[in-house]
Parts: structure tokens; C-alpha cells; sequence
């Protein structure tokens, strides 16, 4: 093990909790040669409940590239673009070693990242990037490393989880669940980027690449996310024995999306609740592995940035994507419509004559076969809940039933259309 | 990464598995620099599905450790006494590196087999030893890396599982399901190694020795079987909503203990089911990481072996125990009696009046709160099915309630008691 001098850039929670760690006599003795040298952040004046004294402050995070005493620069500050991609670069070009937590980035550069990592012979760490606490991207790279992977799902946004757990738990609305969370800490006040799937579908982005060999590519990643989740849906899902997840799900050759789906109870990540993320691959000869723990916070995503540099301090050197990237191939370009799958349906239509036959006649036409139906009416409303579970179709057939029925003078407001990940269909 | 010569000592069906994923051109890249030289096994002439063209055979084993062309000997023979361990040592002392998949040897001869590795400079791994195919020690050695482990939970021996999986789904008993897991091939015709506890013992030992830094000692596990399982104990704890696991539990400086547990079921564990193990651990920064995955076959075994070869060829060293065998320290030396937890308790008892009175009157003595009791009478039967679950108490205050009880004359065979593992004490 070699002693390495350590930068960070970025003393947000993760940040201050990794420094503060480093600075700690750490539990650990495998940590006991990585010594921190230096951070940069926005703001030196703010309290971070422990001494700084002695670590040089830059306000530039580019300084952190730039200094000879420093072997590994960790990039916390975060986005795809701007300032931590800059640093990053800049790091690799100037040979030293990096470990980010950063999956925009990664999902957006992280090929030509790579690249550079591997003109320069440093190391790429993105552990703390992906399921926070779970070391999902070294049991695949090496933990997995003779596997041919065929699937990858994951429940991959605590905050989406949080929401959908207690919607579930309480039979709140997305709304009022929504802002509890805000107001915990567990959501952020934009939080469109967790309950719009984009943050699970960076992450689901980063399992493809690294599990099937692939350039990464987060343009092939379908996203859908959670904000049209009616109260309704959940309780549907609950009396049909399904849980509603948003789930990632990556195919080898096939499918990539971030989707909210309704999970058959039979399923264990049908049960992974609240803030934890779960990863499960498919893969020979393993056959299954399955990991859930806390998806994000200072401590999980702390303990996977210190294993990245543990891993970079005692020479455990493996290429970003598991191989060089002249080794990665493109990845595929799946169609959705070419996806099959059960489909959940819900709609509000009018409470007259006729209209269960005038959609039955428009399923019959696509071909779309029906497994489940319950029609719920109210005393004195003029229209009523109906839902729909079909048995396997495309997602060719079903656009095109929305779009049909869209059309339909009978159906009031919007179509719910949700994938059913059916009984032991995730193994 | 470095061309790496390899000879395995053992082709049962891990063995064979993993010469045949060898020879064949190998899904993963990782792998294309391990080159299979020479096996050996008992006997040539069996069929086992591939061509061992090309590759030299040995008769004796012990040929693999004294080759000048093998880099890494693979001993997948088993048995921690004789010639496995025969061969583990020639090979680490003749500077070649060694994976096996013999959890035996390693809970018992696995700190002087460190040492011999660590004098020689090689790599002693045995990811296959524990756990199958879930890569348990990577991701406590490397993953976890920075962590400091409070608690090591599992489910480590697929064919209890499997037996006790099978009573509780069906209603079967014990004896029908383990006759039906021979016929399958799940159960040894000897089963007791898997039936007994000692196969999740030696398991256990390994991730406590990884996890806690220790000194590896079998010895100081605790260790008990299913053989006594009766299926009215698994029909009461599901009554109670607790399912029957055999439960590896390893605790910092406290104690390691393999026993059959009522589970609540609203722990993960719980729903772990068949030939699935799991491994949870507790630890910070982390929280918590649960991991399931097929605990035997040669997919999963293989796959572990082929993990390990990789990192040797990938220069990715670990100490086999994490950490200098001189950093070890040793195992503590807990007493049982000390262990507190809440327990379940079935006898049959005489169906007459004052024996509740008796009973309960000796658990008052003994400061032993009851929690629920059930009392099962049937018509023209003279005894009767008492069942009752405790709060906290001591391992002490249990042994001594048996004893008292099992003089009095109201007491009819043998009373089972059975530690139970309450709602989210897990985590």
C-alpha cells in the first residue's frame, strides 16, 4: 500500500463527511495511508462540525489538478457540466488518480473520461456514483468479473422510493408525501431530477456500460417518472398484489428504461422500502445476485468514495468499464415499440351505456388481450375508474390504444398507462 | 494483466464447472489471460461432458504445487484435513498463489495458511468458500472497505434453507424433505455437515474473521442444527408471523452463533427462500448492505473461483484477511449465557390441572417474562402442545427454566427452544 495524498473539491454532505472521516483516526486500517491534503468549496466560513486546520483551502477546485503533492483529486461538487468536468479533466490530464460520485458527469462523459484515464494510467472511480452505499459497480466489475450479464433492474433513486414507500404506507398523495420529504431533507427543492427518473436513469446508464461492455450511452435510456403517480394507482396496485417501484431495467441488447412499473409482491425488491436502493443482476454462471442497502446520504456514499480510494492506495487497478475502452462497443439501439410487456391501465371515463363496448372493440382491434377488469363507480358522479391489466402486448399497440382513446369523447382527463413486472418474472 | 498458468486439484462439480468455463472461449474479457495447464483428480476415466484434451493430468495432487509452469493452483479437493490442506501448503510455499473454494480448511487452518501466503508474497483467496456466487468477502474486504463491521448476519447453507423452506411452504416434516433433497441432489447422503450447522459455521467464522479484523476461530462459534425442526414449530412461528431460518449471527466482541431463528417477517431475511443465502451487514459509515444469491452449484461457485483468478491475473492483492495477519487480533471469547434475546418455547405437557400454574411459576422465579403463550389441546389426547414466546431475557435464565423443567413429571419428551429475531431487529 502506498501512501497517497488526497484533494476533495465539494464539502456538501458527502464531501464534509468523507474529509471528516479521512481526518478521523479511521476505523479502519486499510485507510490508514490516505492522507488529506487539501479541499476546496464555495463557502470556508460555514461550520462543518470538525477542524479544517491544517488542510489547505483553495477557492479554485482547478488548483487541486494542478498541485505535485496531491495523487487523487475526489470530485464532489457535482453536474455534467461546467466546473467538475473541467476538474476532472484536468486531473487525469495531469496524472493523477480520480474518484467521483458524480453520474451526470459520468453518464454524459464518461467514455472519453475513460479515455483520458487510460492515456494518463490512472484510475477512474465512480463507486459512490451508483446505489450509494451498495459497491454495485465492483461486484459487477470484479466481484462478477468471468459473468455474461443479461439484465440489470434496480430501484436506483432513494427520494422516488421514499415517496412511492409512503404513498404506499400511509395512502397519501404524491403532493403531500412529496413535500415531507422537501421539508426532511430528503427531497431537494428542484427535485425534479429524482422524480423524473433522469438521476436513476444516469445511474442505470452506468450499470449498462460497465455489465455489458458498452460506450455509455444515456440517450438509449427511456425515462418516466414518478409525478403522475395517483394515490389511486398505489391502491390498485395493492389490491391486484403489486407494488409500484420506480424501476431500471437494462437488457443486454435490448431495453434500457427508468419507469414507474407495478411489481408482483412475489418479487423481493417489490419490498425494498423508504430510502434504500436495490441492484439485482442476471448473469451466467452466478445465475442471481441481489444487493439493497441506503441509496444516498453522507455515510453510505462516504464509505464508497473512501473503498475507491482504499482500492486506488493499494494498486487494485481495474479500467473504468471493466475493460479498455477500445474493448467497449456500442451500445444497442432498441426501439420501445419493439417491448413487450403487461400492461397496467387506468382511465376515468363516463358513467353511460356503451362505453365498456366501445373500448373492449378498440382492445379487440389491437390485438390487446385483457387479463383483469374493475370498473368503480360513485353514488352521483357522473364518471368512473376503470382499470385494466392486459396480458403480454407491445408498446407499439398500447400507444396506440392511448391514442385512440385520447380521441374518445367518453374519456375524462389522462390515460395511466404503467409496465407490470409480473410474479418471479425478476427471478 | 499478467498470462496466467493455471492447474485445478479436484473435478466434482465445482471443478469440473470451472475447467469446462476455462476451455471455453469465455464471455469475459477479464478471463482471456488464464490458461488451464494441468488437473487433477481421482479418476480419469469419467465422462464429465468436456474435452480435458491438451491438459496434463496428475493422479496426485500435490504435482499442481511443485510445477514450474503453474502460477495458481486451484484446490477445490475439500476437507480441512489431509491432502487439500496438503496441497494448499505446498502451493503457497512453493510462491504459487491459490484459490479454493474450502471453507473447512479456512475456518480452520486459515490464520497459518495467511501467514504462509503473506511469507511467500502470493495470494491465498476463497471468495467460493462462502456464500456461492454472492461475492461476500470482496464486498466486506473491498467494497466495505472503510467500514467498521458491528454485525455480520446470514443465511449460509442452501440446503438447510432449502429444507426448511420446503416444511414451511408445504406442512411437510423434516424427515420427508430432507429425503426428498437427497433424491435431488441438494442433500448429501451424509447430510449432517449442512443439517448440523457446521458447513454455516465454518462460513461464519470467515466473515467474522474478514469483518471484525480477527484471528480466524471455528471454535468459538456456536453451533446448532435443524435435525430437532419439528413442522409444528414452523406452522407456530408462522402463526406468530415469524418464519424458521438457519441463522448465522456474528456480533463485534460478542457472539457467533449458527441456530435455527424465528425471523420476524418483516425482515428482508425472512423471505430469503430454497438454495438462497444471504449476507447483511451492519457497519458505518455504511448502515447496512444485504446481499442474496444461489449459496451452492457449480454456476455460482465457479463463478466465485473464476473472481478470484481474475484479480490474481488483474494484480488486484488483497491479504487474505484484509489486513497483515499481524494486525489480527484474537477472536473474543464470548459466553453464551450472557446472550440476551427473546425466545420460543414448545413442550408437550400433561393435560391436567396446576401444570400451567407450575410452569409459569418457575419461569416467575427465574424473572422470565412471557410475551404470548398458546395452548393446544386435542380431543382424547392426554398431553397437550404448549407454545410461548418470551421478552428479553438471558441464555441463562433459558438453560435453567429446561433444567427445572425437564424433572417435572408434566413435561412429555423434548422441549425445543429457539432464539427468535423480532420486527426490524435486522435492520
Amino acid at each position: 500500500m502506498t501512501q497517497m495524498n488526497i484533494g476533495i473539491a465539494g464539502l456538501g454532505v458527502v464531501g464534509a463527511k468523507t474529509a471528516q472521516l479521512l481526518l478521523s483516526p479511521l476505523h479502519s486500517q486499510h485507510a490508514a495511508h490516505l492522507s488529506l491534503k487539501a479541499v476546496s468549496a464555495r463557502d470556508k466560513s460555514i461550520d462543518r462540525g470538525f477542524s479544517l486546520a491544517g488542510i489547505d483551502w483553495h477557492d479554485n477546485a482547478l488548483a487541486l489538478a494542478t498541485r505535485e503533492d496531491i495523487d487523487i483529486v475526489v470530485e464532489l461538487i457535482g453536474g455534467s457540466e461546467g466546473i467538475a468536468g473541467d476538474l476532472v479533466s484536468a486531473a487525469l490530464k495531469a496524472g493523477k488518480h480520480v474518484v467521483t460520485a458524480n453520474k451526470a458527469l459520468i453518464a454524459h462523459h464518461g467514455f472519453e473520461l475513460a479515455r483520458l484515464a487510460e492515456k494518463h494510467q490512472v484510475s477512474l472511480l465512480f463507486e459512490a456514483g451508483v446505489a450509494g452505499g451498495i459497491p454495485a459497480l465492483k461486484i459487477i466489475r470484479e466481484g462478477l468479473a468471468a459473468n455474461h450479464f443479461s439484465r440489470i433492474t434496480g430501484i436506483l433513486n432513494g427520494t422516488s422510493n421514499f415517496i412511492l414507500s409512503e404513498m404506499t404506507a400511509t395512502g397519501r398523495s404524491f403532493a403531500d408525501v412529496l413535500k415531507e420529504a422537501q421539508a426532511k431533507g430528503y427531497a431537494e427543492a428542484d427535485p425534479s431530477f429524482d422524480i423524473d427518473g433522469v438521476d436513476a436513469a444516469h445511474k442505470l446508464a452506468i450499470l449498462a456500460a460497465l455489465g455489458f461492455g458498452e460506450k455509455i450511452s444515456f440517450e438509449t435510456v427511456q425515462c418516466k417518472g414518478i409525478r403522475a403517480i395517483d394515490k389511486a394507482d398505489i391502491s390498485f396496485a395493492g389490491e391486484f398484489d403489486y407494488t409500484i417501484k420506480l424501476l431500471g431495467i437494462a437488457e443486454r441488447d435490448g431495453m434500457r428504461s427508468v419507469q414507474p412499473c407495478l411489481i408482483s409482491n412475489t418479487n423481493s425488491i417489490a419490498h425494498i422500502n423508504g430510502a434504500m436502493n436495490a441492484v439485482s443482476v442476471e448473469a451466467e454462471p452466478v445465475n442471481i445476485i441481489n444487493c439493497s442497502g441506503l441509496g444516498a446520504g453522507a455515510g453510505p456514499t462516504a464509505s464508497a468514495v473512501l473503498s475507491d480510494l482504499i482500492d486506488i492506495a493499494h494498486h487494485r487497478n481495474a479500467p473504468a468499464f471493466g475493460v479498455q475502452t477500445d474493448a467497449l462497443v456500442d451500445a444497442p439501439n432498441f426501439s420501445t415499440s419493439e417491448q413487450i410487456s403487461k400492461f397496467y391501465i387506468r382511465m376515468m371515463v363516463s358513467d353511460r351505456a356503451g362505453v365498456l363496448s366501445d373500448i373492449t372493440a378498440i382492445l379487440r382491434d389491437l390485438d390487446i388481450s385483457v387479463q383483469s377488469m374493475l370498473q368503480r363507480g360513485q353514488p352521483q358522479a357522473d364518471s368512473v375508474t376503470l382499470v385494466m391489466t392486459t396480458h403480454q402486448t407491445s408498446v407499439d399497440a398500447i400507444e396506440k390504444m392511448q391514442a385512440r382513446l385520447a380521441k374518445a369523447d367518453f374519456v375524462k382527463g389522462e390515460i395511466m398507462v404503467l409496465c407490470i413486472i409480473d410474479a418471479n418474472e425478476l427471478k
